[in-house]
């Protein structure tokens, strides 16, 4: 039986890839007590990397859009953190979004929804989170947006 | 009857308006335990927001200020999650302060003492926190400044 | 008697010193139930300021050591927090690395390896961490990386 964050999923037509291991000495995630701390997350999909800076080649669309890949990803990472129940995820706490922005873009929360709206379409209330959406100068392997997330679990 | 902390406010000529209502899929906190997770406020005032680059354009001075702002929003958004009652923040434990910056500017900590110094003059020593002050290439409505927090509440 | 994490430290030849005391309204660290925050500790070491800008005149090598040297100075504001004794240290959960990068520079994890090594080095799973790793348009002191970091400590 899968459970109802799941089923969301597949209403939403997201399948949730096995997580990615870790590439270092650091790990995707690490829990301490009920909190989950998950490491950032760059916008890549199906499709491979999305690349490129807002303000600089990236549309705002193109940017929520890497924003939504973000936060398919941070799912997959806590899905993988309580062995495999996404429905022990309690609520989500707390997204910081860095976004590739050319020094002229100011419309990084109009990005960050994209993460925003498709954690609170799948999880409803328990998907509302506190944020900061910043601009950085240049990110890991020059992807678009990058975000990391305080969860709390059961 | 008013809190001390609210009378501190009021004797700094401090008045907390209402806290601002959620513009999206966030919310302004979420607490987790006695852990309070503030989004990033950023530098707005009676008067409007504050813009504009540091290092190109606005002083340091304007900078702290600006941040000054950051921190009396932050402890309106604290007093909003309190039901009201200030009393109940126990002390700041961190502050991310990020700051709009030219590549050549390199005074983040004199900008975010704007914010640290109002904390610790409302709050005295239950007002110190720890911090990271980092230049970053754009914020949101170009905004100078914008700062999130972790509070402890009761 | 030193503890096993100072004797690990002292077989890599590291010394830590004493905490630097905080240079103004904010603090090194702020314990919060078995959780401590960690302010964002500059690449310094006793050579002093490790400055410049990744992808503009500083090597992703040089790059690492300078991260290697704010996981130094995280451990000693570590131990400071504890009393002298490192071994309360149960676990580094999470740490941020902002790196002060061109913005053609992508290679912001290499650079924060320098410290995710280290510290899995000194403390082997203990030191393994959810981290960010992101490329920001200025620093304090223009140091070459800045990192915070979050603790779970007994």
């Amino acid at each position: 039986m899968t459970g109802t964050i799941e089923a969301k999923l597949a209403e939403l037509g997201v399948t949730l890839t096995e997580a990615s291991p870790p590439q270092a000495n650091y790990v995707p995630s690490v829990q301490c007590g009920n909190t989950l701390y998950v490491s950032g997350q760059i916008s890549q999909g199906p499709d491979g990397l999305v690349t490129g800076r807002l303000g600089d080649g990236v549309s705002i669309e193109e940017g929520a859009a890497a924003a939504r890949l973000c936060a398919i990803s941070l799912l997959t990472q806590v899905k993988a953190a309580c062995g495999g129940d996404l429905d022990r995820l309690v609520r989500i706490v707390k997204l910081t979004a860095f976004v590739n922005s050319a020094p002229n873009f100011t419309d990084q929360p109009k990005v960050a929804n994209g993460a925003s709206d498709f954690l609170v379409s799948v999880l409803g209330d328990a998907g509302r989170h506190a944020r900061s959406a910043v601009g950085v100068a240049a990110l890991p392997l020059d992807v678009a947006v990058e975000i990391e997330g305080i969860f709390e679990i059961k």
